[in-house]
């Protein structure tokens, strides 16, 4: 199918039908924003409804709903004021804005491209010579330069490490390779870091400066205490959020994949550093992947290898059991909702493209007509964010373990002479004595030496100048401890989920045509994430067929069944099944004289276009049934013979 | 319940509880904006589920999501970067900043208050002469100033229409009565109007300014024409969004009544302005209502009266079908969820308080401790949207009804000499001739007669000079016409709910105490909205017991039913019932030594505390079947005889 896919017709599709589309376009429409029409915002609902059900539910998770404007605070802690950057570039003449690495990137493949195709038109053959015949649009372009194997290898090396370089390294290459706006051949300035968060300010004083939230993460970080208390301070347990994040893009592109406004659900499982072990591993350990790791990525392949999760954290390719155990679940929820497992692979980051707070990563990538494409992140975070905030705000962020067995020990300690040390330090003594205290062990058991030694010790404290300190101030003693509680900062497993990149992966896998009319377009939902369940459909009108769909309709939609009616009698029955085949209703009910003599209608299913006929309320509770999962048209065909096929 | 209500108490079990909370509040939190805990955002989701499915489904309506960011030219159009705005104040001195109605609001109140103790202390009787006599705290404050009765009337009718002042206006009451800031006592501005948008600019270059939206209606304004397709261009039909709408408050206050981020639900029915009857009105029309009509409240009372919807329409009360329509939807999906109905009722606007867009609006006000709230609100936006966003862009937003009489009738139109006209006026060519089309009929007969007699003509078009026409430029004449297909602007009626706000009034409405033991709160949630569907108890600890735990967990949670497990040991089993029914969790199964020798446990029911046993596998039936509304506990008892009650 894939071979066969045509981007535009699906796209247009897509668009007639009000799946999603540009937002406001009345008013010409804004880049990178997108309104989802009736088929779009309810695959969406169902979509994030079965995420619900899979993993907050079913897992017991901690679902929140934090809110989107976030003071600056939070967000110069998490290390998105300094560090959610793009790059970019403006056209000297033009002030045409580019994103950096798009641009390079951009060039550097035209230019090997066009190469390509003038050495071809040089040496009379493959496709460049054709179009150097035919001229016009297809002419291999004026100013094609060949390029020597040298520069054409240096081009495919930048190409390959386009994510990696910096702002600094980016403006080398675009004065070292005379990178310039393609449109006007202006230079374009040095590379400047833009910060990708919409900012705002928060009140009506101007003071206090806010963003919308870059990620949900970060309101579930801050509330960490609040949620351990509810669950009974036991670990490990995972919080949830699904909701809206922003971007806001140098140059959206490529549709739904890379936008300014974007749905996100994600998970933080939060668990303790030393037993990343997971209660229900035994649940997925025997599922198949198809893993991409880093290891191999780096060799220059690109081969994924199948292996059960098992297997896989055995060997260690998988860190440990939790993040395998997300994996599975990552996998079956995907499987769920209908994407083509053989278009997904789950890829390790290389330790060059971890993102600033990360340990280890995994990202579930689907393949589309774009490519392969990150459509959900499973990082391990460690204890980054918890640590920063804790840091930053002095809030304890930690959680405890009873210890069994209270563990007794010896250490150091300070012990000052307050009467002395404060005088003599005046506004230095606090910072002082808190640097003293936090010295380890080794370092204290020389400071005590020297003072019991030489009855003073300079030591450097981190402060500008070292500090002389003598035994009349401060002695330091070997103490027994015994602790019964150990304190410790969980580390986070943040399986992260692109809702509007999952949505637009399974709309072109469940894409097709049928085979005897390549016009004839459906969408192969299933009946669970179907935005409309069922079509009704009335061959003529009048009260009988009036009260017939009455009676269908509200008995649906009372169960909580969407459904549609298409009684446009002027359209024959085989164009009302086509039009609706392309909204992806898996289900239609037909109305005709038997219905109205013998109480007898039809079901038709979307994929196999075979067809039952039942009593009115046997139908309605086919489709109530499959619909809530508890059976299926398999299961239907066994009791009911199928009516000769409609087309 | 209302009498005893202590809303400090209550608030505080609220926090505890994480049903919500001030976000970000280890930074300090920020005014206005709350996070949702695992209770108040799943309460909330419940709420919009059912929701979806009252309203979207239900009643076919076609549901979107669109972009919350939202660029300027739409809300210009809209007229919220005109008239959405409050007007402020700040302290000449200290620049602390005022909501220039709430803070006459709160003097003129204080003042009141005031005087009335005052009075009192010096008469010697009541409440004030009580505090003038213990002094301290609540004693009659210093500066006390007893009013005159005139004074205090003039003040009375200032609170009763401060929602109506401009600016100007409260500067000079401001500046009449003395208003100052009360905890400095210095002078304040002059009031400004301050737009309660959030800005932000799109993009990288700075020149694209956006709003976060106000609402979610301009998303689907935009958006009529596909929406209109996508119902096979049937009327009337509906739209409805549910998101997060955005409104930096001056000052919040109220809890969660007056946000700067909260969730709506908003439906826009499009419908034919000459036909305002509603297909399924029969349905609503012998429902009661408690009204409050504008004319009772203009008299200057505020008794609700009850009648039928289908009085109240057919006495103009309420204005049309499809407004008595909603009101009766709301008014059941208000009572579903779990409003108290003798706390609601359905106020009129009164003419002066209408928003700039509405012809007719109702709302649904709840009772909570804050008194009456507006909850929903019905508004008729006739075709104001719709027409100005069609008029700003140059797209049609009409709708189309194909005549099945044609309507035949003659009409004078231009005809232009185009060989001349062009020449003659040149670069005015073009709007002359506009303008002369848009003529009414009878101001062309009247130039039609003066070109007749005196061949030439001079008119006023609307531009800055009057125009000389002569007959050799233009003919007027009668010509026949024949139309089959009526084009109108459809009218938009509106019910638009505050999620954030129902919520509120359900918990409060859900609040109570047991009336053993004021200390043990619980939340009477119905099964269908609450959070935490069952919550699971363990007595004991163990293989057996676990295995029984899992296999109940696991089965509830596979069927889409949360379920929670308290299996803190050290805790009574009263203890632990209190501290779930503080979650408002309906249900509780107990196992215990019967479960392991007989397969039995107990499922307690949280308002009535009565206990029925019975085998673990009917036991999870009975759950999940009341869960989905198949069953109630009503029902249940009627086969399984309870316990004697726990407390």
């Amino acid at each position: 199918m894939t071979k066969e896919f045509d981007r535009a017709v699906f796209e247009s599709t897509l668009t007639k039908r009000f799946f999603y589309v540009p937002s406001f376009s009345i008013y010409g429409g804004v880049a990178g924003l997108y309104d989802y029409g009736p088929i779009g915002s309810v695959l969406q609902q169902n979509l994030i409804n079965i995420w619900r059900k899979h993993f907050v539910i079913e897992e017991d998770m901690l679902e929140m709903d934090g809110a989107i404007i976030t003071p600056s605070e939070v967000l110069k802690t998490s290390g998105h004021v300094e560090k959610f950057t793009d790059y970019m570039c403006r056209d000297v003449k033009t002030n045409e804005v580019f994103r950096a690495d798009h641009l390079v990137e951009g060039i550097l493949e035209m230019r090997i491209e066009e190469s390509k195709l003038a050495k071809q038109a040089a040496s009379g053959e493959g496709a460049g010579a054709e179009k150097a015949k035919k001229g016009g649009k297809g002419k291999v372009p004026k100013g094609a330069v060949v390029l020597s194997e040298e520069v054409e290898k240096k081009y495919e090396e930048i190409l390959a490490q386009i994510d990696n370089f910096n702002g600094d390294q980016l403006g080398e290459i675009i004065k070292e390779y005379e990178i310039r706006n393609p449109a006007t051949n202006n230079e374009v300035t040095e590379p400047v870091a833009f910060n990708l968060m919409f900012d705002s300010s928060i009140g009506p004083t101007g003071n206090l400066k806010g963003y919308l939230r870059p990620e949900t993460a970060q309101a579930q970080f801050v509330n960490f205490q609040r949620l351990y208390e509810f669950n009974n301070k036991k670990m490990p347990f995972a919080s949830a959020m699904v909701g809206k994040s922003f971007r806001n893009e140098i140059s959206p592109r490529a549709g739904l994949l890379r936008v300014r406004e974007f749905t996100m659900a994600e998970i933080e499982h939060y668990v303790d550093p030393l037993k990343k072990d997971h209660p229900k591993y035994e649940e997925v350990k025997e599922i198949h992947l198809n893993f991409l790791p880093a290891e191999v990525q780096e060799s220059g392949s690109s081969t994924t290898v199948s292996m059960s999760i098992g297997e896989a954290v055995e060997k260690k390719i998988v860190n440990n059991q939790t993040l395998g155990y997300f994996l599975g679940r990552i996998y079956l929820f995907l499987a769920k909702i209908g994407i083509d497992e053989t278009r997904l692979r789950f890829r390790q980051h290389m330790s060059n493209e971890m993102a600033h707070y990360a340990t280890d990563c995994w990202d579930a990538e689907i393949k589309s007509s774009y490519g392969w494409v990150e459509c959900v992140g499973c990082a391990d975070r460690s204890a980054y964010d918890l640590t920063a905030h804790s840091r930053r705000t002095g809030v304890n962020l930690c959680a405890q373990e009873e210890l069994e067995i209270p563990i007794v020990y010896d250490a150091l300690v300070c012990v000052f002479n307050k009467r002395l040390f404060g005088p003599k330090f005046k506004q230095n003594a606090k910072k002082i004595q808190e640097a003293l205290e936090a010295l380890p062990q080794e370092q204290l058991a020389e400071i005590k030496k020297e003072l019991d030694s030489a009855g003073k010790c300079s030591a450097s404290l981190g402060l500008p100048e070292p500090v002389e300190i003598t035994s009349d101030l401060l002695t330091i003693e070997m103490q027994n401890f015994k602790k019964s509680v150990r304190e410790y900062t969980p580390n986070v497993i943040e399986p992260s989920f692109g809702i509007g990149r999952i949505l637009y992966s399974l709309l072109e896998h469940s894409y097709y045509t049928r085979p005897d009319d390549a016009s004839r377009t459906v969408f192969a939902f299933n009946p669970q994430i179907s935005p409309i369940k069922c079509l009704v459909l009335p061959l003529l009108t009048g009260p009988a067929f009036s009260a017939s769909l009455n009676h269908i309709t509200k008995t649906l939609r009372s169960a909580g069944v969407a459904a549609r009616i298409d009684d446009a009698s002027s359209a024959s029955i085989g164009r009302r099944y086509a039009r609706n085949d392309e909204l992806g209703i898996p289900f239609a009910i037909t109305i005709d004289q038997l219905t109205v003599s013998e109480n007898l209608v039809t079901l038709r299913e979307r994929d196999s276009c075979q067809q039952i006929r039942a009593n009115v309320d046997t139908i309605i509770n086919i489709v109530i049934d499959i619909v809530n999962g508890k059976s299926s048209w398999e299961d239907v065909l066994k009791s009911h013979p199928t009516l000769s096929s409609d087309s």
